[in-house]
Protein backbone atom coordinates (compact mmCIF):
# COMPACT_ATOMS: atom_id res chain seq x y z
CA UNK A 1 0.00 0.00 0.00
CA UNK A 2 1.74 3.29 -1.27
CA UNK A 3 1.51 5.64 1.71
CA UNK A 4 0.23 9.23 -0.07
CA UNK A 5 1.53 12.34 1.75
CA UNK A 6 -0.69 15.58 1.01
CA UNK A 7 2.27 18.50 0.75
CA UNK A 8 4.14 21.15 -1.32
CA UNK A 9 7.48 21.76 -1.94
CA UNK A 10 7.48 25.16 0.17
CA UNK A 11 6.20 23.67 3.59
CA UNK A 12 9.05 22.58 5.28
CA UNK A 13 6.45 20.76 7.66
CA UNK A 14 5.80 18.63 4.78
CA UNK A 15 9.81 18.10 4.02
CA UNK A 16 9.94 16.99 7.73
CA UNK A 17 7.97 14.23 7.10
CA UNK A 18 8.91 13.12 3.06
CA UNK A 19 12.53 13.24 4.55
CA UNK A 20 12.49 10.14 6.32
CA UNK A 21 9.70 8.46 4.30
CA UNK A 22 12.32 8.59 1.15
CA UNK A 23 15.28 7.82 3.28
CA UNK A 24 13.97 4.61 5.24
CA UNK A 25 12.79 3.47 2.01
CA UNK A 26 9.08 3.90 2.37
CA UNK A 27 6.96 3.14 -0.49
CA UNK A 28 5.35 7.03 -0.95
CA UNK A 29 3.58 9.53 -2.58
CA UNK A 30 3.25 13.24 -3.03
CA UNK A 31 -0.23 14.65 -3.16
CA UNK A 32 0.32 18.13 -3.99
CA UNK A 33 -2.00 20.60 -2.10
CA UNK A 34 -2.49 23.98 -3.94
CA UNK A 35 -2.05 25.89 -0.25
CA UNK A 36 -1.13 29.19 -2.14
CA UNK A 37 -5.11 29.10 -4.12
CA UNK A 38 -6.33 28.28 -0.93
CA UNK A 39 -7.03 24.36 -0.94
CA UNK A 40 -6.01 24.30 2.89
CA UNK A 41 -9.15 26.87 3.31
CA UNK A 42 -12.11 24.21 1.53
CA UNK A 43 -14.33 21.86 3.23
CA UNK A 44 -12.66 19.12 1.22
CA UNK A 45 -9.23 19.77 3.03
CA UNK A 46 -10.96 20.44 6.08
CA UNK A 47 -12.68 16.80 6.13
CA UNK A 48 -9.37 15.50 5.49
CA UNK A 49 -7.81 17.29 8.34
CA UNK A 50 -9.74 20.01 10.69
CA UNK A 51 -6.56 21.19 11.65
CA UNK A 52 -6.52 22.32 8.16
CA UNK A 53 -2.96 22.19 7.72
CA UNK A 54 -0.26 20.43 5.32
CA UNK A 55 1.05 17.45 5.53
CA UNK A 56 -1.42 15.22 5.90
CA UNK A 57 -0.28 11.46 5.67
CA UNK A 58 -2.64 8.47 4.14
CA UNK A 59 -2.31 4.92 4.77
CA UNK A 60 -4.88 1.89 4.26
CA UNK A 61 -7.45 4.05 6.08
CA UNK A 62 -5.36 5.56 8.70
CA UNK A 63 -5.13 9.57 8.37
CA UNK A 64 -2.74 11.26 9.99
CA UNK A 65 -1.28 15.11 10.72
CA UNK A 66 0.97 17.11 12.01
CA UNK A 67 5.03 16.63 10.83
CA UNK A 68 5.81 15.27 14.58
CA UNK A 69 2.92 12.90 14.37
CA UNK A 70 3.79 11.12 11.10
CA UNK A 71 7.89 10.99 11.81
CA UNK A 72 6.73 8.87 15.22
CA UNK A 73 4.64 6.77 12.98
CA UNK A 74 7.49 6.48 9.74
CA UNK A 75 9.99 5.12 13.35
CA UNK A 76 7.07 2.78 13.89
CA UNK A 77 6.18 1.23 10.68
CA UNK A 78 9.82 0.94 10.20
CA UNK A 79 12.38 1.12 13.05
CA UNK A 80 14.71 3.86 11.73
CA UNK A 81 15.39 6.92 12.96
CA UNK A 82 13.69 6.74 16.40
CA UNK A 83 16.28 6.31 19.18
CA UNK A 84 17.78 3.11 20.57
CA UNK A 85 16.97 3.57 23.97
CA UNK A 86 13.47 4.54 25.89
CA UNK A 87 16.30 7.73 27.51
CA UNK A 88 17.07 8.46 23.46
CA UNK A 89 12.98 8.05 22.54
CA UNK A 90 12.33 10.39 25.43
CA UNK A 91 15.13 13.13 24.27
CA UNK A 92 13.73 12.37 20.66
CA UNK A 93 9.98 13.59 21.22
CA UNK A 94 11.48 16.66 23.26
CA UNK A 95 13.05 17.69 20.29
CA UNK A 96 10.35 17.02 18.01
CA UNK A 97 8.91 19.34 20.55
CA UNK A 98 10.34 21.91 20.93
CA UNK A 99 10.99 21.94 17.27
CA UNK A 100 7.08 22.92 16.74
CA UNK A 101 7.16 25.01 19.42
CA UNK A 102 10.55 27.54 19.11
CA UNK A 103 11.76 26.35 15.90
CA UNK A 104 10.49 25.71 12.71
CA UNK A 105 7.16 27.48 14.12
CA UNK A 106 9.22 30.78 14.04
CA UNK A 107 11.14 29.86 11.05
CA UNK A 108 8.24 29.12 8.56
CA UNK A 109 6.34 31.93 9.75
CA UNK A 110 9.09 34.83 9.26
CA UNK A 111 10.02 32.55 6.16
CA UNK A 112 6.18 32.66 4.88
CA UNK A 113 5.71 36.94 5.79
CA UNK A 114 8.93 37.64 3.90
CA UNK A 115 8.52 36.11 1.03
CA UNK A 116 5.01 34.40 0.16
CA UNK A 117 2.24 37.06 1.72
CA UNK A 118 1.39 39.70 -0.09
CA UNK A 119 3.60 42.90 0.24
CA UNK A 120 1.05 45.33 1.28
CA UNK A 121 0.04 42.97 4.50
CA UNK A 122 3.73 42.57 5.87
CA UNK A 123 4.21 44.01 9.08
CA UNK A 124 8.04 44.92 9.67
CA UNK A 125 7.91 45.26 12.87
CA UNK A 126 6.04 41.47 13.49
CA UNK A 127 8.97 40.25 10.71
CA UNK A 128 11.54 41.82 13.60
CA UNK A 129 10.06 40.12 16.63
CA UNK A 130 9.87 37.00 14.92
CA UNK A 131 13.31 36.88 14.14
CA UNK A 132 14.00 37.74 17.50
CA UNK A 133 12.43 34.14 18.18
CA UNK A 134 14.16 32.54 15.62
CA UNK A 135 17.71 33.80 16.78
CA UNK A 136 17.17 32.28 20.32
CA UNK A 137 15.87 28.95 18.57
CA UNK A 138 18.96 28.79 16.50
CA UNK A 139 21.64 29.89 19.08
CA UNK A 140 20.00 27.40 21.55
CA UNK A 141 20.30 24.29 18.51
CA UNK A 142 23.95 26.02 17.33
CA UNK A 143 25.00 25.32 21.32
CA UNK A 144 24.04 21.97 21.48
CA UNK A 145 25.03 20.96 18.21
CA UNK A 146 28.41 22.65 18.58
CA UNK A 147 30.16 18.83 20.50
CA UNK A 148 27.66 16.73 18.35
CA UNK A 149 26.92 15.11 15.28
CA UNK A 150 23.29 14.83 15.81
CA UNK A 151 20.77 16.03 18.00
CA UNK A 152 20.07 12.77 20.12
CA UNK A 153 22.46 9.70 20.60
CA UNK A 154 25.01 8.48 17.81
CA UNK A 155 22.92 8.27 14.61
CA UNK A 156 20.51 10.85 13.10
CA UNK A 157 16.58 10.73 14.12
CA UNK A 158 13.54 12.64 13.49
CA UNK A 159 14.77 15.31 15.98
CA UNK A 160 17.20 16.13 13.59
CA UNK A 161 14.70 15.94 10.40
CA UNK A 162 12.26 18.20 12.59
CA UNK A 163 14.55 20.93 13.24
CA UNK A 164 16.52 21.23 10.01
CA UNK A 165 13.22 21.06 8.06
CA UNK A 166 13.35 25.17 7.23
CA UNK A 167 16.91 25.48 6.68
CA UNK A 168 18.00 24.34 3.77
CA UNK A 169 15.77 26.17 1.92
CA UNK A 170 17.36 29.96 0.10
CA UNK A 171 14.51 32.26 -0.02
CA UNK A 172 15.80 34.83 2.66
CA UNK A 173 13.98 34.96 6.15
CA UNK A 174 17.33 35.60 8.46
CA UNK A 175 18.89 32.09 8.30
CA UNK A 176 22.52 32.55 7.21
CA UNK A 177 24.29 29.05 7.45
CA UNK A 178 27.69 31.63 7.92
CA UNK A 179 26.56 32.55 11.15
CA UNK A 180 26.19 29.26 12.66
CA UNK A 181 29.09 27.25 11.69
CA UNK A 182 27.66 24.19 14.35
CA UNK A 183 24.27 23.91 12.47
CA UNK A 184 26.11 24.45 9.31
CA UNK A 185 28.45 21.58 9.52
CA UNK A 186 25.17 19.60 10.81
CA UNK A 187 23.13 20.66 7.51
CA UNK A 188 25.75 19.30 5.55
CA UNK A 189 26.22 15.51 7.61
CA UNK A 190 22.37 15.57 7.27
CA UNK A 191 22.26 16.45 3.34
CA UNK A 192 25.21 13.97 3.31
CA UNK A 193 22.77 10.91 3.80
CA UNK A 194 22.39 8.12 1.28
CA UNK A 195 19.23 9.33 -0.80
CA UNK A 196 18.70 13.11 0.35
CA UNK A 197 17.06 15.38 -1.53
CA UNK A 198 16.63 19.12 -1.18
CA UNK A 199 12.57 19.65 -0.40
CA UNK A 200 12.16 21.34 -3.41
CA UNK A 201 13.62 18.22 -5.63
CA UNK A 202 11.49 16.10 -3.37
CA UNK A 203 7.94 17.76 -3.46
CA UNK A 204 6.05 19.04 -6.02
CA UNK A 205 5.90 23.06 -5.97
CA UNK A 206 8.42 25.89 -5.80
CA UNK A 207 8.09 29.43 -6.03
CA UNK A 208 9.19 29.25 -9.78
CA UNK A 209 5.94 27.94 -10.84
CA UNK A 210 4.04 30.88 -9.77
CA UNK A 211 6.39 33.49 -11.22
CA UNK A 212 5.43 35.59 -14.03
CA UNK B 1 11.22 8.51 44.65
CA UNK B 2 9.68 11.73 44.83
CA UNK B 3 9.17 13.50 41.16
CA UNK B 4 10.73 17.33 41.11
CA UNK B 5 9.17 19.56 38.56
CA UNK B 6 11.04 22.78 38.22
CA UNK B 7 7.38 25.38 37.14
CA UNK B 8 5.74 28.46 38.20
CA UNK B 9 2.22 29.36 38.83
CA UNK B 10 1.83 31.68 35.73
CA UNK B 11 3.37 28.61 33.43
CA UNK B 12 0.42 27.02 30.98
CA UNK B 13 2.89 24.73 29.85
CA UNK B 14 4.20 24.06 32.97
CA UNK B 15 0.45 23.63 34.25
CA UNK B 16 -0.02 21.22 31.10
CA UNK B 17 2.41 18.94 33.03
CA UNK B 18 1.96 19.44 36.63
CA UNK B 19 -2.05 18.88 36.23
CA UNK B 20 -1.64 15.21 35.01
CA UNK B 21 1.23 14.23 37.80
CA UNK B 22 -1.49 15.26 40.44
CA UNK B 23 -4.61 13.76 38.78
CA UNK B 24 -2.93 10.85 38.61
CA UNK B 25 -1.91 10.59 42.04
CA UNK B 26 1.88 10.63 41.46
CA UNK B 27 4.41 11.65 44.36
CA UNK B 28 5.36 14.71 43.12
CA UNK B 29 6.51 18.07 44.36
CA UNK B 30 6.53 21.43 42.55
CA UNK B 31 10.28 23.32 42.84
CA UNK B 32 9.92 27.19 41.89
CA UNK B 33 11.44 28.58 39.65
CA UNK B 34 11.74 32.57 39.66
CA UNK B 35 11.49 33.20 35.93
CA UNK B 36 11.04 36.71 36.21
CA UNK B 37 13.94 37.33 38.21
CA UNK B 38 15.65 35.66 35.28
CA UNK B 39 16.09 31.93 36.69
CA UNK B 40 15.75 30.73 33.78
CA UNK B 41 19.36 32.33 31.92
CA UNK B 42 21.43 31.21 34.54
CA UNK B 43 24.01 29.03 33.63
CA UNK B 44 22.59 26.54 36.46
CA UNK B 45 19.51 26.38 34.89
CA UNK B 46 21.10 25.95 31.48
CA UNK B 47 23.08 22.68 32.83
CA UNK B 48 19.71 21.54 33.91
CA UNK B 49 18.03 22.08 30.70
CA UNK B 50 19.50 23.55 27.20
CA UNK B 51 16.57 24.95 26.02
CA UNK B 52 16.33 27.01 28.82
CA UNK B 53 12.69 26.25 29.70
CA UNK B 54 10.31 25.34 32.00
CA UNK B 55 8.57 22.69 33.26
CA UNK B 56 11.61 20.65 33.63
CA UNK B 57 10.85 17.10 35.42
CA UNK B 58 13.71 15.41 37.99
CA UNK B 59 12.77 11.75 38.57
CA UNK B 60 15.73 8.99 39.82
CA UNK B 61 18.38 11.24 37.55
CA UNK B 62 15.76 11.12 34.64
CA UNK B 63 15.82 14.87 33.33
CA UNK B 64 13.17 15.90 30.81
CA UNK B 65 11.57 18.81 29.43
CA UNK B 66 8.80 19.47 26.94
CA UNK B 67 5.46 19.14 28.89
CA UNK B 68 4.80 17.13 25.71
CA UNK B 69 7.59 14.57 26.72
CA UNK B 70 6.59 14.99 30.68
CA UNK B 71 3.30 14.19 29.76
CA UNK B 72 3.60 11.57 27.68
CA UNK B 73 6.54 10.02 30.36
CA UNK B 74 3.79 10.45 32.86
CA UNK B 75 0.95 8.40 30.81
CA UNK B 76 4.12 5.34 30.49
CA UNK B 77 4.09 5.78 34.15
CA UNK B 78 0.92 5.23 35.15
CA UNK B 79 -1.41 4.41 32.47
CA UNK B 80 -3.61 7.08 32.44
CA UNK B 81 -4.56 9.80 29.83
CA UNK B 82 -2.78 8.38 27.18
CA UNK B 83 -5.45 6.46 25.43
CA UNK B 84 -6.63 3.10 24.99
CA UNK B 85 -5.54 2.21 21.28
CA UNK B 86 -3.20 2.81 18.64
CA UNK B 87 -4.93 5.05 16.95
CA UNK B 88 -6.08 6.97 19.90
CA UNK B 89 -2.61 7.08 21.02
CA UNK B 90 -1.30 8.74 17.48
CA UNK B 91 -4.63 11.48 17.73
CA UNK B 92 -3.00 12.16 21.10
CA UNK B 93 0.43 12.89 19.80
CA UNK B 94 -1.07 14.91 17.62
CA UNK B 95 -3.33 17.29 19.37
CA UNK B 96 -0.29 17.73 22.00
CA UNK B 97 1.48 18.67 18.70
CA UNK B 98 -0.96 20.69 17.38
CA UNK B 99 -0.77 22.68 21.18
CA UNK B 100 2.36 23.57 20.94
CA UNK B 101 2.59 24.15 17.42
CA UNK B 102 -0.40 26.68 16.90
CA UNK B 103 -2.43 26.80 20.24
CA UNK B 104 -0.36 27.35 23.33
CA UNK B 105 2.55 28.71 21.73
CA UNK B 106 0.20 31.75 20.84
CA UNK B 107 -1.40 32.31 23.00
CA UNK B 108 0.73 31.75 25.92
CA UNK B 109 3.45 34.22 24.33
CA UNK B 110 0.25 36.88 23.78
CA UNK B 111 -0.45 36.21 27.81
CA UNK B 112 3.21 37.44 28.39
CA UNK B 113 3.38 40.16 26.18
CA UNK B 114 0.37 41.71 27.67
CA UNK B 115 0.88 41.05 31.18
CA UNK B 116 4.32 40.26 32.05
CA UNK B 117 6.35 42.16 29.44
CA UNK B 118 7.18 45.59 30.58
CA UNK B 119 4.93 48.07 29.03
CA UNK B 120 7.66 50.34 27.15
CA UNK B 121 8.50 47.22 25.75
CA UNK B 122 5.38 45.96 24.22
CA UNK B 123 4.77 46.25 20.15
CA UNK B 124 0.88 46.53 19.98
CA UNK B 125 1.43 45.16 16.26
CA UNK B 126 3.15 41.70 17.09
CA UNK B 127 0.13 41.65 20.04
CA UNK B 128 -2.62 42.32 16.98
CA UNK B 129 -0.70 39.94 14.83
CA UNK B 130 -0.58 37.11 18.00
CA UNK B 131 -4.34 37.48 18.49
CA UNK B 132 -5.51 36.87 15.15
CA UNK B 133 -3.37 33.62 15.20
CA UNK B 134 -5.01 32.53 18.50
CA UNK B 135 -8.40 33.18 17.58
CA UNK B 136 -7.40 30.69 14.59
CA UNK B 137 -6.60 28.11 17.07
CA UNK B 138 -9.24 28.40 19.13
CA UNK B 139 -11.76 28.71 15.89
CA UNK B 140 -9.95 24.92 15.49
CA UNK B 141 -10.97 23.88 19.00
CA UNK B 142 -14.39 25.47 19.08
CA UNK B 143 -15.36 23.76 15.80
CA UNK B 144 -13.81 20.10 17.30
CA UNK B 145 -15.54 20.03 20.97
CA UNK B 146 -19.05 21.11 19.14
CA UNK B 147 -19.91 17.50 19.20
CA UNK B 148 -17.37 15.86 21.72
CA UNK B 149 -16.88 15.87 25.26
CA UNK B 150 -12.62 15.33 24.70
CA UNK B 151 -10.16 15.62 22.18
CA UNK B 152 -9.77 11.78 21.36
CA UNK B 153 -11.77 9.04 22.85
CA UNK B 154 -14.12 8.99 25.53
CA UNK B 155 -11.93 10.07 28.34
CA UNK B 156 -9.75 12.83 29.01
CA UNK B 157 -6.17 12.91 28.03
CA UNK B 158 -3.03 15.14 27.95
CA UNK B 159 -4.06 16.39 24.42
CA UNK B 160 -6.54 18.13 26.71
CA UNK B 161 -4.56 19.34 29.33
CA UNK B 162 -1.94 20.43 26.31
CA UNK B 163 -4.66 22.75 25.01
CA UNK B 164 -6.71 24.13 28.06
CA UNK B 165 -2.76 25.10 29.28
CA UNK B 166 -3.32 28.58 28.91
CA UNK B 167 -7.15 28.75 28.81
CA UNK B 168 -8.00 29.12 32.85
CA UNK B 169 -5.42 32.03 33.21
CA UNK B 170 -7.86 35.23 34.30
CA UNK B 171 -5.00 37.72 32.36
CA UNK B 172 -6.48 39.42 29.61
CA UNK B 173 -5.05 37.83 26.40
CA UNK B 174 -7.92 38.18 24.30
CA UNK B 175 -9.55 34.79 25.11
CA UNK B 176 -13.01 35.08 26.38
CA UNK B 177 -14.88 32.19 27.36
CA UNK B 178 -18.02 33.20 26.27
CA UNK B 179 -17.35 33.80 22.79
CA UNK B 180 -16.18 29.92 22.71
CA UNK B 181 -18.96 27.49 24.02
CA UNK B 182 -17.81 24.43 23.14
CA UNK B 183 -14.63 25.54 24.83
CA UNK B 184 -16.64 26.92 27.47
CA UNK B 185 -18.41 23.39 28.49
CA UNK B 186 -15.08 21.45 27.50
CA UNK B 187 -13.18 23.56 30.20
CA UNK B 188 -15.89 23.49 32.77
CA UNK B 189 -15.38 19.16 31.96
CA UNK B 190 -12.01 18.91 32.71
CA UNK B 191 -12.37 21.78 36.01
CA UNK B 192 -14.73 19.22 37.16
CA UNK B 193 -12.31 16.27 37.58
CA UNK B 194 -11.73 14.78 41.03
CA UNK B 195 -8.75 16.44 42.30
CA UNK B 196 -8.53 19.58 39.28
CA UNK B 197 -6.53 22.68 40.78
CA UNK B 198 -6.17 26.05 39.27
CA UNK B 199 -2.94 26.60 37.67
CA UNK B 200 -2.82 29.17 40.71
CA UNK B 201 -3.36 26.47 42.92
CA UNK B 202 -1.36 23.93 41.77
CA UNK B 203 1.77 25.73 41.63
CA UNK B 204 3.95 28.25 43.51
CA UNK B 205 3.95 31.49 42.63
CA UNK B 206 1.48 33.77 41.12
CA UNK B 207 1.44 37.77 39.92
CA UNK B 208 -0.22 39.02 42.85
CA UNK B 209 3.42 37.43 44.62
CA UNK B 210 5.14 40.48 42.45
CA UNK B 211 2.53 44.18 43.32
CA UNK B 212 3.61 46.57 45.36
Amino acid sequence: MTISLYCFGESGNAYKAALPMELSGLDWRAVYVDFFNGETRTAEYRNLNPMGEVPVMVEDGLILSQSGAIQHHIVERTGRFGGRTDDERREILRWVLWDNHKNSSYSGTTRFLMNFLAEEKRSQEVINWLQGRTRGAWQTLETFLADRDWLVGSEVSIADFACCGYLYYPEPFGFERVEWPAIDRWLDRIAALDGWRHPYDLMPGNPSDREN
